[in-house]
């Protein structure tokens, strides 16, 4: 929903203002809009866009050398009016002719044709290239009836490379028009905006469930379906790209996935590894692809493909489209890199071969058979804790605890299963385990798993089976790496809250003759005895958050994940003992 | 919430790999992250941040040309792991020695160490610069605690150009410290995200509050307070940055006004134009500001504004601040404007004398006066239903003709008051009424009732007052006005079914003798009947919708709106006869 705003009615009017205060260095505001705050070295024909307010970066956002000449500015998601656009393309013109160019909308084809007249009237030659992208608004029988939406990019981006290149105004129309012609998109919404001041969305789609072909403005669309996995939408989008190859197109394409607002970037790029691979399987080569927010509809969810397809060979359409250009949001140009050169390949682009297992003791190899089976044991517990860890995290932290243990428990559970299989020593399984979780996981926890089962695995090494005691150092180790990663010290209400008595309780077991299960079975004890007093810390946390008390500082779940390792490990060493 | 996704385990690793795809002319992927794909002509240092995913375009959007030479891609909001940072580090390096640079995490700094660590055991020359902007994560005494977020994009624009420019370690290290002094921030949030596969968002906050200093993955703020307007939020940022104003700092500063994922461009824009004022009052002088999303929180209802403090004069930092780049997400260059040159004012942007008021007789002016009084009903009345027709609209279209019609009634209103003011007829009161209408609507209901009013103005003349016949041949032209402009016939469910009936009806009755009040009322009495039809046939529409059919079309709630318009005038004309 829209949430910063003052009077609602002033939105569109202090958005502009705001706009070209942010954006000197490219446009200036003039009644209406705005045009650029820069001028060519020789007069050239203009491009004048324009449309509704709420899909930025269209329009204003493309006006700059390379681009747009000005941009018209109506109201929220309401065409401007005759006189904006009159204002704007008189404003803009430099004596060579003006090109008006906007989504296929009735208000704004009403308001820039009566501006268009004006124009004329007064001896300005001016043309008009409505965009009509949209599949799902009209059949491949109806295209000048389809509605403009994210397509508007690449005829802007083509008429203007055409403008800033000399073209007289005939062939900047030319151009325009082959650029429409060659550009089709299809977009889906899970959900709309609220508009500044409105008390319930522009539209709704349930829970669940997209609208397909659905407009930048809630406007009708052709069917709706359960929201599928991004891969599943790659397949739809291209699918309906492809199903109309536009005349005259050659195997070359620009993709354009553009987010509506509040679909980001992460899920455009995952999203977009699967157009890629789409359009690679079916025999098109992906030119110049773009991923982002180009026309959006206020902070609505959803997301659209555009194809612009090229000549089999780069010509016209090519050059225009990969110019260089600068505006406030869509900029292309070598200035910076024009020294650069690519580099394909390259180190770390080449496959990592398995590393080879060091020689080992029979006794500390069938150790670390059972540390491998130990590692499984604590993946399956971490699987299944992993979204309370996440709740725990949650009350004061990222909530990422769970997803991160459970990604170190399985990448653990993999190279010990891996090394073990290959007849590592007690030692290299765990030292291998420890690389893979701190790998896998990454994060602060994963980093200090990866510490504490390197200190564990150096302790026990590859010889022979170790004793309580072997192992009792080993922890010692592991909870010296801790402290000296974390900097953290007993009552920080961190992971050493747990590990530290658990080392005690061991090493004292240890020393008093214990086995291993049944020290270990002691020490886990303590540690979750440990671990609960921090989980009622948390408790106590959120509920005073809640009360707006942040008095308690922030604990750390690690104690709780801490003990139920150990725990866990200690059941299977109690079944290993017995049998 | 994040909803396109495949295996949520998978989203990093595809994200990453969709990056990639979509941005091979700057970067390839790497074990860990990625590298620029272009070199330089000669050997630099390198700069390689990075962080947990999420926060796109932070950290991988940033790498290119002139920015960064590598960036470390950990799990969504985790650290990338020791190896990840080694490796991409490693593959960067180009014997000219390492800048590490990311925000102050405890994970981050685990494992960025760690990696560090190993590139000096083997020789790599290499420095970290931790970045810590975020005034609301500590106190001014403990700078070296403070969490980093928006503010990494100031240090390492700073760093990469220094690099570029072919500084050496030392110096690179010295300039992104001294970014880092200079930059501070502070942001706001309304709302969590929720991660891919998450049953609940991150956090939440109650609505119509916000947390005050929340941290980029829910971290504790400082406070929480209601929502503010747009200038509020705005004052609010301004403050708390300039309580804290950095030793040696000058007057110039860059504001940086950062979205974290679903506050929009246009709110922002909003917001900036309150923050450029604020600043401007407190005696700063603003360069080259930044107004978009440059380190998210996936769509995180959310804004921060980071502030880098330049020197009196420009100087080493704002060189290196506006120097070229190229980078996905991060672009400055002057290639396609380098011939163009600033042109301050212009035409347009000087304000505009109110047009004169043409000459009319006495009963014309006295007819203006009742003219404007009529329309000052009609704009209550529009106000009053503004609503309902937004609600109408939603059915079928965009939701924004209850804004609209409001807007130009109150445009209307405004501007017959002033032309009657001074002494304009009826023709003159309704032409400028209907100019005003049709400029602050927009849309094509406004471009619509401005060619209405244009055209009964024209029909009504100056000269003196208007009869019944007259009138009646004012709305035929009306009428006609009307169908030429939008091209649709009675039946086509849009506001010519409303205004056919109402023309013939009131041309019957001013024939058969009727005063205007009496016809008027019969006339608006035809029109609200039509205007019901295309009423239920909406509701209609709206329940067909709901079961999937689209067979009924799209009706119009001109119609609608029409009849109310006619009715309320027509109530005026009835007092004004009455008395």
């Amino acid at each position: 929903m829209t949430r910063l705003f003052n009077d609602p009615d002033d939105f569109a009017a202090e958005m502009t203002a705001g706009f070209a205060a942010a954006s000197a260095r490219w446009v200036r505001a003039v009644p209406g809009g705005v045009v650029r705050s820069t001028a060519a070295a020789e007069p050239t024909v203009s491009l004048v866009v324009g449309g509704g307010s709420g899909h930025y970066p269209a329009f204003a956002g493309l006006v700059g050398p390379g681009l747009a000449h000005g941009a018209a500015m109506g109201n929220i998601f309401a065409s401007p009016s005759t006189q904006q656009v009159h204002s704007v393309a008189a404003t803009a013109d430099q004596g060579r002719g003006v090109l008006l160019s906007y989504g296929n909308y009735a208000g704004d084809v009403l308001n820039f044709d009566a501006a268009q007249e004006r124009l004329r009237t007064a001896g300005v030659d001016c043309r008009t290239l409505v965009v009509t992208d949209d599949v799902s608004s009209a059949g491949p029988q109806e295209r000048d009836r389809r509605r403009g939406i994210a397509g508007d990019l690449t005829v802007f981006k083509v008429a203007g490379a055409a403008c800033e290149a000399g073209h007289d105004l005939d062939d900047v129309e030319r151009v325009a028009r082959l650029a429409n012609d060659r550009t089709r998109s299809l977009g889906v919404a899970f959900g709309g905006c609220t508009l500044p001041g409105a008390g319930e969305p522009l539209f709704d789609v349930p829970a669940g469930r997209m609208g397909v072909g659905l407009g930048i403005h809630g406007e009708p669309g052709i069917d709706e379906a359960d929201v599928p996995t991004a891969a599943g939408l790659a397949g739809l989008l291209v699918d309906g790209l492809l199903a109309e190859v536009p005349d005259g197109a050659g195997a070359r394409v620009v993709p354009i996935l553009n987010g509506l607002g509040s679909v980001k970037y992460e899920e455009l790029f995952v999203v977009y590894g699967a157009v890629h691979r789409l359009l690679t399987e079916a025999g098109c080569e992906v030119v110049d692809p773009e991923v982002g927010e180009f026309c959006t509809s206020f902070d609505m969810a959803g997301a659209s493909l555009t194809l612009l397809w090229l000549d089999d060979t780069p010509g016209e359409l090519e050059q225009l489209w990969s110019a260089p250009c600068d505006t406030p949001a869509f900029r292309r140009g070598r200035d910076a890199g024009q020294h650069a050169v690519t580099v394909p390949g390259g180190p770390g682009a080449a496959g990592t071969a398995p590393l080879p297992v060091p020689e080992a003791g029979p006794g500390s190899r069938e150790c670390g058979t059972r540390i491998a089976a130990v590692l499984a044991d604590v993946a399956a517990a971490l699987d299944e804790h992993a979204d309370e860890f996440g709740r725990l995290d949650r009350v004061a932290g990222d909530g990422d605890h769970g997803i991160g243990m459970q990604r170190g428990g399985r990448a653990a559970r993999d190279a010990a299963a891996d090394a073990a299989g290959r007849g590592a020593g007690a030692g290299t399984v765990l030292r291998r385990a420890g690389e893979a979780w701190g790998d896998r996981a990454g994060g602060a926890s994963g980093a200090i798993w990866a510490g504490m089962l390197a200190a564990l695995g150096t302790a026990l090494g590859d010889d022979t089976a170790p004793d309580t005691a072997r192992v009792a150092a080993g922890v010692s180790a592991a909870e010296r790496a801790v402290e000296r990663s974390g900097g953290a010290a007993v009552g920080d209400k961190t992971m050493v809250d747990a590990i530290v008595p658990f080392h005690r309780a061991l090493a004292a077991r240890s020393e008093a003759g214990d086995d291993l299960a049944t020290a270990w079975a002691a020490a886990a004890r303590e540690a979750t005895t440990a671990a609960e007093a921090t989980r009622e810390l948390r408790a106590r946390l959120g509920r005073a958050r809640a009360h707006g008390d942040r008095s308690i500082g922030t604990p750390d779940p690690g104690a709780v994940s801490f003990a139920l390792v150990v725990r866990t490990a200690g059941e299977r060493l109690r079944e290993a003992a017995e049998c």
